[in-house]
């Protein structure tokens, strides 16, 4: 086992300590984030931040970093109030990682994505997603410690493939095909496991088998 | 494609909703967060919303929602000011998910999984993992819109595999054996597909092969 104390983190260099530090707390959902600003100018970003913080209400959040190309993300959510997030998928995994760099026009049209709109939000999503949300923002929190923000969106809509819904309500991300992200660049598929009953303390948990809604 | 709007979610039956929103925001990190009390009364949780916040200085974030069993783990954080992050897999994932039943004694005991001390923290690492994240609070962030708790800590010290750290600092978590989570009971391995090179608007990404450190 390799054990590294926090005093060596300053000495190591920029992109080792980036690479050492987004990796080791694991691996993370991964979006592209659409936003539109007041003048139609729309933007895509890549995001691995993303967290559930609540279904009822239905409420997702997304960790902004200062000093980042995503800014635009976050002045665009701060003008119009509203964002989406879309899957990311083999097929266009080259495109979504290409918005990550410093573009002058928007990242749909450098990058070859489709901008789709639907009649609730004004915020683009990506058409080539298969797995769609749309936010309207509820709240921002900025961190003390390295001013990142918080963005807390309230769910407008949800989209995904018809074959993916279960009967219970767990939706089959693996058969949609998203990915999941590893670090800074790394992007990773998925083979399931097990789902597991709840947790309860007079027995062991054992192995759902549940049925596909059609 | 279906389409769902959020008019239709407070309808759902209350299970149902949960998977759906928990798991329509993707694939999460899964991690057993160690607390201890004033008293010395150990707790163990499993946690899917973990997030990285910046790498210098190194902060990751916890959340925690409101009125669950994981509650502990807030007030065991509060108490002493740090909290442990330990990986999953599948050797001890039975374990791992039994954690979040409702025990009356500390999930160490219960669930049959190691406690182990590092000399920085007075919190219990999970000695059945092999990457582990020993942290400290700095600030809290409670959402007004429902009361979940973001937790901001200071990494303290980090633990890996030694085959698992490249040249250029990224870790291979998945040759550790980090699994990845879904919704509220889904276990996933994952399988790597591609890390691609830094973005910039003149290329395409390309492939990164990279060295292993021994």
């Amino acid at each position: 086992m390799q054990h590294i104390l926090s005093e060596a983190f300053p000495a190591m260099e920029q992109r080792y300590r980036a690479n050492l530090l987004n990796c080791i707390s694991g691996f993370k959902s991964l979006h592209l984030v659409g936003t539109i600003n007041l003048n139609k100018q729309t933007n895509l970003a890549p995001f691995s931040q993303v967290m559930h913080i609540g279904a009822d209400p239905a409420l997702i959040g997304l960790l902004v970093r200062p000093h980042t190309v995503s800014r635009h993300t976050l002045e665009n959510i701060l003008e119009t109030s509203v964002f989406t997030l879309n899957n990311v998928r083999e097929d266009f995994l080259l495109q979504s990682h290409h918005t990550s760099a410093r573009w002058d026009e928007s990242e749909f049209k450098e990058c070859r994505l489709t901008p789709w709109y639907s009649t609730r939000l004004t915020a683009p999503y990506v058409a080539e997603a298969n797995v769609r949300i749309g936010l309207k923002l509820v709240e921002t929190h900025t961190l003390k410690t390295n001013k990142t923000v918080l963005v807390v969106g309230a769910v407008q809509e949800i989209m995904f493939p018809r074959n993916c819904l279960m009967a219970d309500g767990y939706l089959d991300m693996e058969k949609a095909g998203s990915l999941t992200s590893l670090g800074l660049d790394s992007y990773h598929h998925t083979q399931a496991l097990a789902r597991l009953s709840y947790a309860k303390p007079d027995r062991l948990p054992s192995l759902l088998q549940l049925d596909l809604v059609e």
